[in-house]
């Protein structure tokens, strides 16, 4: 059995951790943790997150020592900021724990990137350029054999899991720019009060055009450059990704299926889509990626779903862990 | 052409308001204005209401001197919080302004009511005693003559149209206290960031058991004691109110029928139900409010809905502007 | 390894029940079927219900030889209509199958009661004499012995399970009836197209008042009469059920807590609240029913909150499974 | 006093029709109908929309004698299917009406569009070529001076009025085609009961990709290609609509904001953002097009908003009216 803590566990995707944990036959819940200034230190994890109220009942305590912390896990997720990541995983990796870090500070291998779409400069290149990036169906070796995973963010997820079997098969137009819209729920804003996820004040809107970080991360594991536009939707759960692409000259829709299918054959978590287009009702409270594509003429579109808490996030670090140690692919996660 | 400034214009019955005043063809718009520290100030109103964009662009301004502001209109909404009311409505009063608060600062006139639910002192007790209860189909000849009227809250305009029409045609059991079962949409808690109206938090639930301060509101006005239980919705607005009562020995169906109708018989604002029941989806963006009811063998369930924006706050307080100038009482609504 | 087969596949609860056998470690799917004239007969499960895909991917037969379909299994769940359960429940019985219905049509032992509120003479009055009637908090040893479970409705789960404590206890005034006043998420309808469902038309109103048949189920199988008022919420799934009663003279807060505590003491699906009262938001997908409760001199309200195709159905059925067979209560179901 | 008639007020969009109608100080409202075989036929029009109680209380009624209807009224709004508009609008026509159609029935004047795209062969040419297509703010003259106006479909309008300031300026490059992602409320499928629209089925997701019929209206009227991909939203009312698109060489933002500036100078529906980007919340229930945008690179992405009922419906075909005879424009909408 695994000792497993969790850092951040007052958040949406730390609960849902908690809960992975709890069902997972190879792991025990070692800890929960938030930061040592939360006012949620102290208390039991199912008065933040009622549903977990008669399945978990330990209190989420405060993050003073983690060398303390790190001593008495054999494997942590990092459901932390950005920043918070960027200081802890090196003292939990030091110690010999197994790290999944769902937050963006060990995902991007460029230098510069951190100053220019974090703010900040990373301390850590080293433990940056051994990370695997966890997009489960295309890195299983790095993440079988890295001791820090970082789990790729919810819009990258979707994104790329649409585009890279196209990509990878020489199938698109090398000029034209995928356009990739993709609304979210209001959930990947994180558990916190802010006019903008103010219940009122959500309606269907674009945000961060030209400017979110998650294009970059997007187009450094793609290897192309796409237009990125994400939208904050009135649901509380789930990504919808529409992407809109150029094939290049002749290929023909076999292809393009062949690509799909020979990307995801034997990955569990992808389910492709044959007659219908995906939609976000069927992927809530599920560890998929449903995907389905049209193609018209020289233009495919092809259409992602997931739970963002999930496959974009906590189920996706679970598949990490599950991979990594070698348990069925799903364990915990159906 | 009555001026007409409205102070509290950041929130969501300002912007109702504002709108109106624009409509009113007997009110020109002289000012809007939020408490002077508020990051609202300075704004124009368009900018934090967008959908006031192309109709209303005047600036949202500090307000600082009130005597100054008093002396450049000849009616004020106060759309602030009961404390504010409370404090300013005074001066406007003194410079002869005629004041409409939507607060709850001058709608009971009971000894240690504001103490003991709103937690402060009552220091203008004179202006209490002379302000008329803007309950608009039962105070028609107080609100055509008072110079404050006080609007009552969004539950008690629901529950009392729905009740008072049985109390004062003394059909109701004289020992069973009606039990007021209410649910308001997400708007009636303002506009604000906060965790509990969160979009991802908000689901199904009672708030204020036993202990809202619209209880004694509501009480106190229809002169019985009652039960009320309000819950949030997971909508933003309107109100549903459900009303279980026992009738007076004795009484029938017809009598029920001829308490309703004589009580809102050219009341334009009330839309009495024959074959149905309300719903929120009818009243949601209407100054109507809507009643249907039903009676078997002893008992009676009467059920209401209003838009919780607007006959339960700024169209009610633009119904008694009407009644009180004597323009048409839908002016500006419908 | 209990061969299960679920009748009514297409529907919501007939798609809850086909995870949870597939989930559970000692059931094996044997069968999935819809009414013969069924457009969806010859359809994959998971092309019904789209969050199946990469789960279950039996086809939904149409039902015609009941005898051959009873032969294939040991253990039947009736996802059915009233009518349907009636008339088939029977052939399954005789053929020795295990049977858990969903519907209305075993649940009431009363003469004449189905002619009144389900419109048909019942034609199984032996079966309906030795049939549990499944609330598994209350009925422990008649689900463990019986062939026949009628799993209750919705509602009827959500306010017996909070105010039956009270009664058994005989805190309750006899004269005033219990007030229920709850509201259901459209899923309670079922799986089909009307103009009541339509996404347009939802809005929370309520529906059946004085008039709505689980008003004698619940006082039935309570033992005392009360005024249930049904409500129709915009949600999708769960109950919300606030109930209005008054104490006995004399009663205290703490025998009230006793009460509650006593009767779900090791009892896995209820969980009590102490400080909060219940939301649907954490019932949501999870096999509780979450109570709690207020008391004011001699007035209580409890709340109630369950999933309504879950503990309102089909994780009940589990649970009566669970209980019948010796598994722990809550398997298949966290 | 213009006698109006509107056809098809049983759904949505005419009950907006009717609401606008009786607001209008230039118009009366001469009659309600529905096809003769309706359910909904000699009903109440507040019976099938519960928000005009109070307001509007004619009967909608069977449409038997086209032409004893046409001879009664002056104006007649067609809110009736597309085959229906097709064959009753010359009736209505030769009768000396003026003819508001909002359906496609003349939206489309190329030869075979009909077969093709709505599965009929038109009848009606010479009335097809007389329509004027009512884009408000680009065919300002023939709305004035057609008898026939044939309003844009919701998603057409959405898009046009994002796309065609650039296209007349020529700023677009020629190769690249517009990327249309819009996502539409549910009432965009009209009032009635279907699965697609059964509230517990909702969920965002695309559909008719590659093959919706407003893709050629767009590109027709526009003069150039486009990829459109509509959205079915979990929302009841609003379209928003993100379209990327490539600009020509050398195109700076100010030639942008220029092409957008003066398209809309004195377009008092259409509103520019400057700072923001526009969402759904702001145009709900208004007649206003929301337009901002965003220049990074040779790219651009601009956003609209409307109101599907009403800029994508019934405000833009009372808009026509006003401009057809001459009233200012916004009259009765704001």
């Amino acid at each position: 059995m695994l000792k497993t803590t969790i850092i951040g566990a007052s958040g949406y995707t730390g609960a849902e951790l908690a809960l992975m944990v709890h069902k997972h036959p190879q792991l025990t819940l070692s800890g929960l943790f938030v930061s040592a200034n939360s006012v949620d230190a102290g208390k039991c994890i199912s008065e933040l997150h009622g549903k977990l109220a008669g399945i978990i009942s330990q209190p989420v305590e405060p993050l003073k020592d983690i060398n303390a912390v790190a001593a008495e896990c054999d494997v942590v997720f990092l459901a932390t900021a950005h920043e918070v990541s960027h200081d802890i995983a090196p003292t939990f990796l030091k110690q010999g724990c197994q790290v999944f870090d769902l937050s963006g500070a060990f995902r991007v291998k460029k230098h510069g990137f951190y100053n220019e779409f974090y703010g900040f400069e990373h301390q850590h290149e080293d433990w940056l350029d051994s990370a695997a990036y966890g997009l489960v169906e295309w890195n299983h070796s790095a993440i079988k054999q890295s001791q820090l995973i970082a789990v790729p963010g919810c819009y990258p997820t979707a994104s790329q899991l649409a585009i890279k079997p196209l990509v990878e098969a020489g199938l698109l137009d090398s000029v034209q720019w995928p356009v990739i819209n993709a609304t979210s729920g209001v959930s990947g804003a994180g558990r916190k009060a802010s006019m903008t996820n103010s219940f009122c004040e959500v309606s269907l809107q674009p945000y961060g055009v030209f400017g979110h970080r998650h294009q970059p991360e997007i187009a450094t594991h793609l290897g192309t450059e796409v237009i990125f536009t994400p939208h904050l939707g009135n649901f509380k759960r789930g990504i919808l990704a529409t992407i809109t692409m150029k094939l290049a000259s002749g290929v023909s829709d076999q292809q393009v299926s062949q690509a799909f299918n020979t990307a995801y054959e034997n990955k569990p978590a992808v389910r492709l889509h044959q007659a219908t287009l995906p939609s976000i009702q069927h992927v809530e409270n599920t560890p998929f990626c449903d995907i389905g594509w049209k193609v018209q003429g020289e233009h495919i579109i092809v259409v992602s779903a997931i739970d963002n808490l999930l496959k974009g996030a906590s189920s996706q670090a679970m598949q990490c862990l599950n991979i990594h140690y070698g348990f069925p692919e799903l364990t915990a996660l159906v």
